[in-house]
């Protein structure tokens, strides 16, 4: 017996994984642009010159890499390369903004349609001119051009951008250990490998620095702000000098994270007091010894009497004696010190968030002009949902930096979307009103509120050494969002979000606009539907013990008051929130009065604050006509829904998106909504033991007990220390 | 002023590197073959049909991955894609090799041209056909018909394989944390997320899955000897279930390290006793709830007893006792115990060598029918070279597994290139002298020799999280090189060397038999390289502490005699080595007749064999004439000028290997030569202090002194428990 059996064509189970999209290519993919299309590039491209044009036009390590660029780029999307010359500007022939003596004008870039003179125009072919102060504004202005053309489709002739970086120090932070451990990473590994360098350099870290790169960032802390000091062992400082040494032609400069006391652990001396004379001589020998091997070096990040963190205050000095004496070593070599304003005692019985501004604002003036105070988004850390650091409104003498985090510790880590650019365009677009109306936190960032010609903005990294550099694959967008808004913090979260979506999500083959839209909806909103399966109307800080992925608002057994969820809620019989106004802990006082009247009334405090400024009734009646309670309930069903939503969503672009990504998202979404009614009904339930209050129509009843939830132990998480 | 400058196209500085060699794909990269070469399959192929048959001709999930490979494959070698279709076999047709009732027979395949006869013969193509008595060895003549093709560029028509394995289970063994760490792991984390399973399941485990099929290996254990109770309890099985759920249609069959104290662990024991009823049923239970969830589990690796892990002996039970009892557990259900002999005693003065012979042999003829006991190919640890474990001559009513280690922990790590299959050869080709002359160590491995139906092989995996699987990119090589041989034991060094050079590096653009052919010969004499210049003529154990990467020869500090390096060389003012024969510890006695004759005299005993046996003077003269001390100083400089050959035969390459691959391996064999000059410098300056004899001629006299040697620390490395 024979038979014939025709065999379906098994290529989603097994299509060799080296065709597959990885997701390794970021947001330079560079797909070809459907060459039947109306991408008026693809008929244009290869009659072009691309002048790239600089003050020497000789050429450099960056322009080579520029130049590259340009050509692999052109050629994967139209076929075929144009022409591309090194050209000498006259500086003064530029626009102004490219031409004032800082940081910021020489990393801008001007990209238009140029006409030859007529005696050096040897052929008739039009050009297009990129031209800069300095080499890295023209890297920076390539990439914004290939952006522009995948982007827009329209013709090189059309193209027409002058663009100044926002801010001067566009920073990623990585909090990686010099074992390879990753402090709250959840995308694998570091991605330095300490033990293969110098002598091994791993291809990727070129492809982090162009990734650097074609988002404008021009600096990286390579370590963990909790530093092991050998980081500073002149064993160490051959291999930083290595990865500085790549990173150089993409305009990255390194940065470390210095450890307060490493004078004691890797020095021979016996103490750290910064005002000791051979502490300071300490430091500034080590600082030559780091210029004389990375003689552009950007300086040192420090958290210093912070969790347990060595600092000043062990010598009974100040924050600003200790930044101030690192900061003169690194001042003869332009190095800057990154201070962080994160502290909050452990003796200290002060509402937490008050602590930061009680500590630094008496110091403000007494900074050395190299120093840069570092100062997370919000006055807590990194929550969902925060108003912004009140230290930003009040001290004005000096300049004072952001610290986000891009990597989701509090927002899903690895498995959740969350899309981040909306919660820092509200953190960045937040009224101080130090000078009014207007008087925004950007503004007092980039320098510019205050006069301050050194303006710097960190991001805490989420990248890692999974394939796909962010574990999530929507989680590149946080790095990219992040990126963009340091280079403008003006642009909104919608255009982010169709930017990356596009290019990382378009493909000649299959592209499909509506595609892009979708992806582009899904992450917008997403954010919000954390913060409101979690942590809606200003909740904070209940998730659970150490990996802080997952709900513990029941907590109460950590050493420290306030580790503990239930320091935060305060939930009891009579209601729910922390009152920081004038009857509790004041923190309000540390806002602009125009802040206090709007925020200390829960009548008129928006929402999504009040339970971060006010203890509640259960039965408070919000605007909306429903009673706390209900409101807190309806909030987690919606964050439910709002995910189950996520979930349908994405699942209407099977074979849309490719289907490496489309599963691996898929897989990410199902397991996001598993975890937000998890959420939804821990809270819920717990919540409720103080209420007293059955669950208002709509929302789903949870099918355990509290207990159950209670009882549930996470799967221990990557990035917990 | 303007000035028009051509600027060098950088390629090499910035390809983007998603269109890089990464190394991800192995050797299934499936290179177009150059279509207008002589490779007669470019015509033959869209001709031919194939024909895959099993015994019932229904399709199912293996065949749909093989004839998906074979779609996928040669679209990729030809352009186009045969015909391929299913058709059913009567099994009486197939050669005996492939119709006994066992697994070896079920796994083989036969691959022959084929006429159809005429009245099913709708065309008149010619039909290539594969057929086997399971849909498992389909897979496998799939993958042997794809190698082939690429090795010989023969027509289709010549090609006729029948091909069965030499044992039964053919495993890879991870020593993978539950954290995600890899004990002597040297290219990243583990491949296993468990935080991520059951939900998400990453891409990459099919191209794990797919590699092992392509190799013929059809067993892994998830987790390491050193194993974490909690991968027994229900939380962890489901993720492995959804891991076995994935890998059965590669004929890939999962089994986990147990720990032998589990019931007291995650159960609610308070022994684990293995004559104890409760502790006999709480293990029955789990293999009924491990079954339900996986119905083709492979069965418990255990490391009882052995360097701090839990075991029979904590209850005065024999190791017989304990695999006896979860032998029993499995048996039901079909699984196998695979307990491990590497055991040796912190309170036994014993010769550490001697004693796993002196535990095991005794009970041999004790073990239930379902346990195979494996064993490491030498007596100690996987040195860089050891005679064979005397247990393979001497227990002969046990089925004996051999325990290779595939990762490198004692040659080099990550950074050394180490080619192994000299290594294995030299061990499985050992004569036992059991039944006399041809009872080698293979024919015990692969039960022939005394007759046990049960057989296995391990390697520990050298795989993980990196981009290329192994860190080195000739790491491969061992991976390739161990299922090869787990296969077909008979396979030379050179063969397996040129499969997969051939395959791996061959480039239709660039293809060069000479390049094949310099890398064939650079894998061949590396491991013999990294002998040399660590531990030549029968030295062992002589590597730095806990990491075991580089030289410590000096160490005496360990708080266990049999740590360290200086109780395995016994160097002394009179000589060096350790003398085994009957004069010393009498580990000879362990062996043969026949080879303790040859091996208890240095005149006679090979020279790489002789200071594992033998204690001599300084002066002792080799039948080459050299000085035992002449003779070791000129080992350790030919290792170094034998490695810094291999540079230079590496750099020959430059053009001829991709610019990814080429780099990564000369900044590795770069690194290679420093350490091989430390290893000489080192070991001679220190066996000096007792020889104190001058160096002779052609051995380049150390830059530094002892004390600087000993005062380096490498930088730690990875996979360091």
């Amino acid at each position: 017996m024979r038979c014939f059996l025709p065999i379906l064509f098994a290529a989603v189970l097994m299509s060799p994984s080296h065709y597959a999209e990885d997701g390794y290519a970021l947001w330079l993919r560079y797909p070809r642009l459907a060459p039947d299309s109306t991408s008026p590039g693809a008929d244009e491209c290869p009659r072009f010159t691309i002048i790239l044009a600089t003050p020497t036009g000789q050429e450099t390590p960056t322009l080579a890499l520029a130049q590259a660029e340009l050509e692999t780029a052109l050629r994967h999307l139209y076929g075929q390369p144009p022409l591309v010359r090194l050209e000498a500007v006259d500086t003064d022939s530029l626009p102004y903004a490219l031409r004032a003596n800082d940081t910021k004008a020489r990393e801008g870039f001007l990209i238009a349609p140029f006409t030859t003179s007529p005696q050096n125009n040897t052929s008739s072919s039009p050009v297009l001119r990129i031209a800069a102060a300095s080499d890295t504004g023209i890297l920076y202005g390539v990439f914004a051009l290939l952006r522009q053309l995948q982007l827009s489709d329209q013709p090189f002739s059309n193209i027409a951008i002058t663009s100044v970086p926002s801010i001067a120090h566009r920073l990623l932070n990585h909090w990686d250990n010099l074992d390879g451990f990753v402090e709250r990473g959840y995308a694998g590994n570091s991605l330095w490998r300490w033990e293969e360098l110098p002598d091994e350099l791993d291809p990727r870290y070129r492809d982090y620095a162009r990734a650097m790169a074609s988002l404008g960032l021009n600096g990286t802390v390579l370590n963990n702000v909790n530093a092991d000091a050998r980081i500073l062992t002149t064993e160490y400082l051959l291999k930083v000098a290595a990865l500085a040494d790549l990173f150089r032609a993409y305009g990255l400069r390194v940065y470390l994270s210095a450890r307060f006391s490493a004078p004691i652990e890797i020095g021979e001396l016996h103490t750290g007091d910064p005002l000791a004379t051979e502490v300071a001589a300490w430091w500034r020998a080590k600082a030559a010894e780091i210029y004389a091997l990375i003689p552009d070096f950007g300086g040192f990040l420090v958290k210093a009497n912070s969790e347990g963190q060595p600092g000043p205050h062990d010598y009974g000095r100040s924050h600003a004696e200790g930044a101030n004496m690192l900061a003169e070593a690194l001042a003869p070599h332009g190095g800057i010190v990154i201070w962080r304003a994160f502290v909050y005692s452990p003796d200290n019985k002060t509402d937490r968030v008050k602590q930061a501004y009680n500590e630094f604002l008496p110091l403000d003036g007494n900074f050395a002009p190299n120093v840069v105070l570092q100062i997370k988004n919000g006055p807590l850390d990194f929550m969902p949902r925060e108003p912004f650091s009140p230290l930003f409104g009040a001290m004005r003498q000096t300049p004072l930096a952001a610290e986000l985090q891009i990597t989701q510790e509090y927002l899903g880590q690895q498995h959740q979307v969350a899309f981040l650019a909306p919660m820092w365009k509200e953190f960045l677009t937040s009224e101080t009103y130090t000078q009014g109306p207007g008087s925004t936190v950007a503004k007092v960032i980039d320098g510019t509120l205050n006069g301050h010609p050194l303006s710097l903005i960190s991001g805490v990294a989420n990248t890692g050494s999974d394939r796909n550099w962010t574990g999530h694959p929507l989680a590149q967008a946080n790095w990219y969002a992040y990126g963009r808004l340091a280079w403008d913090h003006t642009l909104t979260s919608g255009k982010i979000a169709h930017e990356w979506a596009q290019l990382t999500f378009r493909n000649a083959r299959s592209f499909d606009p509506e595609t892009v839209e979708t992806i582009e909806k899904l992450l917008l909103g997403s954010r919000e539907t954390v913060v409101n399966y979690s942590m809606p109307l200003g909740l904070h800080h209940i998730m659970a013990t150490a990996h802080h992925y997952g709900p513990g608002p029941w907590v109460d057994n950590l050493h420290r008051d306030d580790w503990n969820p239930t320091y935060y809620h305060r939930a009891d019989e009579q209601g729910l929130g922390f009152d920081r106004t004038a009857t509790g802990s004041n923190a309000l006082s540390q806002y602009a009065p125009e802040l206090q009247t709007l925020w200390g009334n829960p009548d008129t405090c928006p929402p999504e604050f009040l339970l971060w400024f006010h203890h509640l009734p259960w039965d408070y009646r919000l605007s909306t006509g429903h009673t706390l309670w209900d409101k807190l309930c309806l909030s987690y069903q919606q964050g439910v829904e709002e995910a189950q939503a996520m979930l349908s969503t994405w699942e209407k672009l099977a074979g849309k998106v490719d289907t490496e990504r489309f599963t691996d998202v898929r897989q990410r979404l199902a397991r996001q909504v598993t975890d937000a009614i998890t959420w939804r009904d821990s809270c819920l339930l717990y919540f409720q033991t103080f209420s007293k209050r059955p669950f208002p129509a709509g929302v789903e009843p949870p099918p355990h007990s509290l207990s159950y939830y209670q009882s549930l132990r996470p799967e221990s998480t990557p990035g917990n220390p």
